[in-house]
Parts: structure tokens; C-alpha cells; sequence
């Protein structure tokens, strides 16, 4: 018989634990069999003495059967994932384009969480856009129109929301087996034959340096690979914003334009890539050449601005916001924020980029907190950029009731966030640091 | 301001704990604002980071602190605790020796727990004895007659219980810090000035090894060298029963036997080092030599069955169960076990003892269960001792309805849990392997 002590004896000394071990702990956290002290002890001790690749690939398998898993035929299915960032609105570019090459997109999407913002609030930044759809429904509209974005349900991987609930104010959160079952018990449970994922590493992303990012990336491959996806994970930059846009209306305005090919060009690119990496991991080209040609071509051509429209008009949305951007909430009030001196920017402090917008309201502090989708930060430089004296290097988009905190963003932004230098810096950084693909069941 | 979080997260990454900070988290505890499933993640980030003397002393602190504190005038306020064993009734002994040499002994002792039994069931045996005494009048009775022996109370160091009972289910109660912190948050509560820790090692404990034993002896120290108190650590072993009885009336038996001068010799033997030990600690001689030949005499004399009878009577126990152990609650019936050949014992499985005590109702197997004082063991020979064919090796006290059981016990005593071997072994154990004193505040 198992015992929960025991279970937990073993982790603590350092000895893996059994699939059936596993399993049978999680079962009864959710059935309530087991009470949350005792999984805290658990996850403290996994933290500390790891998982290898066989319980991680355990635990994401209890985690993901603890809720409906849903069934895609073929493997032209394919999601992509991030692990999130500052400005990170890829999800909107690279999902049409992704469905404009033939493959199917089954996208589950998260909210805001602390420093960085969420999928799902920033596409309900358009209104009527509905993001609780059944799952049935979901997987119906998948299979018939290619594209669809959901929010996340209680009925997909329950168990991940009670242990994430538990990671989070027990210190257990930055560990890569808990990590790695969290994302993939919820991406499995999607259908998905492939997935793509965005591992980002610096100073904005949870990974904050490279090794961890690689750590990650790795045990993502494995627990795939033991479920037979076919998995391409990427390691990006995440020392500066993604695009310009920070905030739930911008972000989605940007994407539209990027979807217009009138967007950054790093968020143009990334978009591209990841996208091509979709179409080659669901079998829609043979090499990552070939796909991205094929994804350039969607995007150049149209073909996902459509996609876009049409995934907006099925899921009840304003398709007027595609051209007329002022049907989007906003922020009665713009503060630019200009240069007091001639120089590069050499760096940027990422992460508090995110927390002025989460001040603002445009994220949660606690997941009760209602998102103001209007108010938001548009940086327009990147590392390397020359600015010239008295230049706009930001744009601060605030209500009227906010001038005082819009006054103190900006002086952060100047005297701490955006560092400047007389010199170019020597070293920019590189928008993919690795790619690395994995077969499991390969088209 | 603090954070439970915070404090988790410093722990989990191997850092020292403030006072402030372990006195926040442990009062929160205690007051529910900090929920049980922050605290066992703690736990077990103290279990396998540790906690350095500083800490452990503020843990203790903050632990003793939540309770009741009872303050003695004098130093020569002495108690004794000793981490558990198989058949260890020595308190029953030192103390009447301890308090016949003039020491003061406030005696708060515990319930059987997993394979070992406790001092309060075993006196509980004895009819109409009252263990739950107010604080107060515990006071009174130690200074006007200087031994007294009660139970755990609520109001001492209530963080203790709260916390053993989340150690006990999340495989944190083996550590270091954590044991030292649950029995000196007890015993600084009793207000004595001076603490013997008998540390048992061996088969039958659990501290295991003379490592494990020696670290929780100098964490002891330690902690107590903080607080001023004068402490005599002994590690002494249990790879054998203490004496002959195991079970509760059978204990007092042999108690009032060794008290009477006609005790196994090993019970003896660490009753007298340990009540000198209690005497050198709280003044009442300058040399463990001369508090040995005061503890000696006290036994010899008859002043320590004095003593003893004159606490049963104060206490409302039934006085005459002293010269008539009929009047102890008794099984009916007495299963010899008799070896089947000739040979020396080698070793004893010796936690197993402890165990089949348990299995016929004389131990708990969860904290609700009611105890039978009647049953138990009698292990008549010890490690080194010759044994005869057929010659009687122990006795099971049971009653009739477990005479299947009784079957079942014997065959595993001859089976597995008593070794006999051919030769005999050259190693026996040591009674005491190392006394150790730390003085705080020497007399």
C-alpha cells in the first residue's frame, strides 16, 4: 500500500519516486484524500532533490489525467507555449500564420502573471471576444477552422491549479520538474501532436540566465518525447520588450499592425520563426527552410491577417478593431517620455518595465485584481539604439486620476530602467539563442 | 515587513534565519494566520538545509515562548529527558534518587509514542495516580517536595504540538534542529536550571547512530548553553532492552524492584550515572565521583523507595501496589519462550520489542488509542549471555483472546528478533558511551 509519508520520506532522501507513487499522490490531492501540508512538504523536497525524466514525465501524466485530455487525429496539430515575457504578444502573429500553412492550432492560453501579461486578457481587450468556450466546441472549431484561443478551464489539469496555488506562496515555484509538469500537463491535455515552445531567458523572463533556460528546454524535450510529441524548443532573448507595446490594448494593436506587416522587427521575426518551427514540427514542411519561407509567405501575403480576422469573428468579437484601433479600450492621457541626454541605450531593466504597467492596473497583483486593458508603456528604442537629446524614448499611457504615478514612472524610466551610453555597445542581443527539435512521432 | 514566503525562499536557498524572522513565522502559526502548508514547506527546507545554533536557540525560544513558563528560584532544579527507548523506565528510579539527594525534579513526561513507551502511561498503571496537575500546584509540590510527575500539558509550548504533529506526517521529524528545538522548547518551559539528555543510540532508537546521537547531543548543549542552563548530555545505548520489563504495570514492577535494590543490573547501573549526573548538574556535588557515591547511598539506603512511595501517595496513586504488584493491572496469561538450542545472544532486533508490545495493546498505533497497562514482554537475557537449550529466553503477557498473537510474537522472537550464535562475541555494548557537560550557570 502506498503512504503519503513515505512518499514523501523518499524525495527527501533523494531517491525517485515510482510512476504508481506518483500517481497515487496526486489522486488524492485532488480527491482531497491528502491534505495540502502534506504536498507543500512534497514540493519543497522535489524542489530541493529534484525529479529525473521518468518522474517528471509521472507527475506530468497525473497532473494531466487528473482532468479531460482532448483527441486530435493527425499530426498537423501543433501549439506553441511561453514561458512568458515583457511585450510577448507572439501568440497573435504566429497562430495565423501557423493556420494560414495548414496547420491546425488548438490554443490554450494563461492570464497575467506577476511581471508579465497574460494571452488571454490581452485578447479580451476586444470586445465580445469570447474566450470560455466548451472544450467540445473548441476542439470542433479546431478541426474545422484551424485556429482557436481559449482560456484555461478548471476542467483541463485541475491538479496543476491546486499545486501551482501551493508553489506559489510556498517558494516552490522556479523549479524544473514542477515547471516542466505544470506547462506540459496543460499542453498535452490540448491534443496537440506538436509542440512548440518559447523558452525566455534574461533579465525580463523567470529563467534569468541562460543555463536555467537551457535546463528547462531540455527536460520540455524529454517529457515530450516520452509522450511521443514532437517537440522544438527555443531559447529567446528576454533582455529587452518584445515589439514596442506593453499593456493589453497596445499589444493587440501592435499585433494587428505586425499582422499588417508594419510591425517591429523583432517581433516580425520571431513570429516567423516560431511559426515555421509549428509548420515543421506538424509536417507542413521538411526542413525549417522551407517553413519559413512558407510562413514569410503568409504573413507578406495576407493570409494570416485574415486568419487573424476570422478567428476574432468566430469567437464573437469586434472585427472593427482591425482597422479602427480606437474601438479599443485606452487611456485618456499620453506622457512622453524624452531623453535628457545624446547616447545608446545599452540595457534595459525588463522585468520593472512589466511591474509600472501591473501599477497602472494593466496587471494582477492578486488573481482577484480586475486588468485595466487601456493603460500601458510603448518603448520605442532597443539595445543599441541612438538617441538623440530631448528624443521620445517612451510613451506612458495613463488615466487622468493616475498623473502622479505616470510622473513617477517616468522618472524610474529615465534615471533607472533604460540605461544609456556614450559608446555602442559592442554586444547586442541575439533575438534565438538555440533551437533544438525532438522527435516523437514524426510526420 | 516580514513574509512567509520570503522566509521559506531563504531557508529553501541554505541561508540563516533571523531571530525576528523564526519568531514571526512560529507566533503566526500559532495564531493561524500562517497556514499549515506554509509551515511544513519550511519544515522540510529545515530538514535538509539545516539550522545553525543561533537558530535552533531562537526556534526553541519562540517555541517555549508560545506556552506557559513555569521559573524556579535556585539551581538546584534539575530534570531529566531521554529521547526513547525499549523498556527505559530509568525516570521512575532517578528520580526519587535525585530528589532523596536533595535535588529538585519537576518531572513533565510523555505518552508512548510509535515502538517506545511513555513514562505517563507506565504511571498510569498504578490506580487513582494523577498525572494532569495545574501548573501551580506542580510548582508548589517540587519546592515543598522536590519531586513531581506530570503529563503534557496545553499551556507548554503549545507551537510544539502544532508543529511534531505536521513533522509527523511530512517525514520531517529526523532533524537535528527540529528534535532539539520540540524537547528544549518542553523542558526550558519546566523552569529547571540544570537538564540531563539521556541520548540513546542503537537498534532500538531514533537516533540510529552514535553519529546521529552525538550531533543531536551537541545541539542540545548548545541550545541549552544559550539559555544558562546546565547541561549533561549522555549517549547510551539501545541495542537491548533497558532491563528485563517492556510494557506498562511490568515496568513499574521492575521500578519498584530496582528501587528495592533487587533490579536488573543495567537498569541500575544508568538509573545511579544518571541521577549523579542530575546531582553534579544542579550543585549538589562538585565531582560526578562524589555525586555517584551520593546516588549510590540514596538507592542502598532505601531514601530513593522513600521518595518514590511518598510521590505515589501525594499524587492519589494506590500506595500499596509497592508490596503488592497484584494490585497492577495484569494479563492472565504467560507464554514462555524457550530457545531451541544452545548458544549465545549475538543481537537483538531490538525495535521489534518495542513493536509486538505495541501489537498486543500496550503501545499506540495513532494517538487516539487507549492503552493496556497489563501486557508486555519479559526479556530475561541479554547480549552475551548463555543461553540453554530449552531454556526460558523471555515471556509474553497476554490475554487470553491473543493467544494466536502470543504464537505469532514467540516465533518471531526466536526467529528473528533474538540471534543466538555459537561462539561468544567479543563486542558487547557499552552501557554509556559518552557524558558530556556544557555549563550555563554553574552552581
Amino acid at each position: 500500500m502506498f503512504s503519503a509519508y513515505n512518499i514523501i520520506a523518499k524525495k527527501r532522501d533523494g531517491l525517485a519516486l515510482e510512476p504508481s507513487e506518483i500517481r497515487w499522490f496526486i489522486n488524492g490531492l485532488v480527491k482531497e484524500e491528502i491534505p495540502s501540508y502534506q504536498m507543500t512538504a512534497l514540493l519543497m523536497a522535489i524542489y530541493l532533490n529534484g525529479m529525473n525524466t521518468s518522474e517528471t514525465a509521472a507527475l506530468t501524466d497525473a497532473m494531466l489525467y487528473s482532468g479531460e485530455v482532448i483527441e486530435f487525429e493527425g499530426l498537423d496539430v501543433v501549439d506553441k507555449h511561453s514561458t512568458g515575457g515583457i511585450g510577448d504578444k507572439a501568440s497573435f502573429i504566429l497562430g495565423p500564420i501557423a493556420a494560414a500553412c495548414g496547420i491546425r492550432v488548438p490554443m490554450i492560453a494563461g492570464r497575467g502573471l506577476g511581471h508579465t501579461g497574460g494571452t488571454i486578457d490581452k485578447v479580451e481587450s476586444i470586445e465580445g471576444f469570447q474566450t470560455s468556450i466548451p472544450l467540445n466546441d473548441f476542439k470542433k472549431n479546431v478541426d474545422e477552422h484551424k485556429f482557436c484561443l481559449i482560456g484555461q478551464t478548471k476542467d483541463i489539469a485541475p491538479a496543476d491549479k491546486i499545486i501551482y496555488g501551493l508553489r506559489d506562496v510556498t517558494a516552490t515555484v522556479e523549479s524544473v520538474p514542477l515547471i516542466t509538469a505544470s506547462i506540459m500537463s496543460k499542453k498535452l491535455a490540448e491534443g496537440a501532436a506538436a509542440i512548440v515552445m518559447d523558452i525566455k531567458t534574461g533579465n525580463g523572463a523567470f529563467m534569468n540566465t541562460k543555463a536555467k533556460a537551457r535546463a528547462l528546454a531540455k527536460s520540455i524535450r524529454n517529457t515530450g518525447k516520452r509522450f511521443n510529441k514532437n517537440m522544438i524548443t527555443m531559447i529567446t532573448d528576454m533582455n529587452q520588450p518584445l515589439g514596442c507595446a506593453i499593456g493589453n490594448s497596445l499589444e493587440i494593436i501592435e499585433s494587428i499592425e505586425t499582422l499588417k506587416n508594419q510591425g517591429p522587427k523583432d517581433l516580425t521575426d520571431l513570429s516567423i520563426e516560431l511559426a515555421a518551427a509549428m509548420v515543421h514540427a506538424g509536417g507542413g514542411a521538411k526542413t525549417m527552410g522551407a517553413a519559413r519561407k512558407q510562413a514569410k509567405n503568409a504573413l507578406k501575403s495576407g493570409a494570416a491577417l485574415k486568419e487573424f480576422k476570422a478567428m476574432i469573428e468566430r469567437q464573437g468579437g469586434d472585427l472593427k478593431v482591425i482597422d479602427d484601433y480606437s474601438r479599443l479600450p485606452s487611456a485618456e492621457c499620453v506622457l512622453e517620455v524624452t531623453s535628457p541626454l545624446k547616447g545608446y541605450i545599452s540595457k534595459f531593466q525588463t522585468k520593472q518595465l512589466g511591474m509600472h504597467v501591473v501599477e497602472l492596473g494593466g496587471g494582477r497583483k492578486k488573481s482577484s485584481d480586475k486588468v485595466d486593458f487601456g493603460v500601458g508603456l510603448i518603448v520605442k528604442k532597443k539595445i543599441g539604439s541612438l538617441v538623440k537629446k530631448g528624443e521620445v524614448i517612451a510613451t506612458i499611457h495613463y488615466h487622468k486620476h493616475q498623473e502622479k504615478l505616470a510622473g513617477i514612472i517616468a522618472d524610474s524610466l529615465i534615471n533607472k530602467d533604460i540605461k544609456l551610453t556614450s559608446k555602442k555597445p559592442t554586444k547586442l542581443p541575439e533575438l534565438i539563442y538555440e533551437t533544438e527539435i525532438t522527435w516523437g512521432n514524426r510526420p
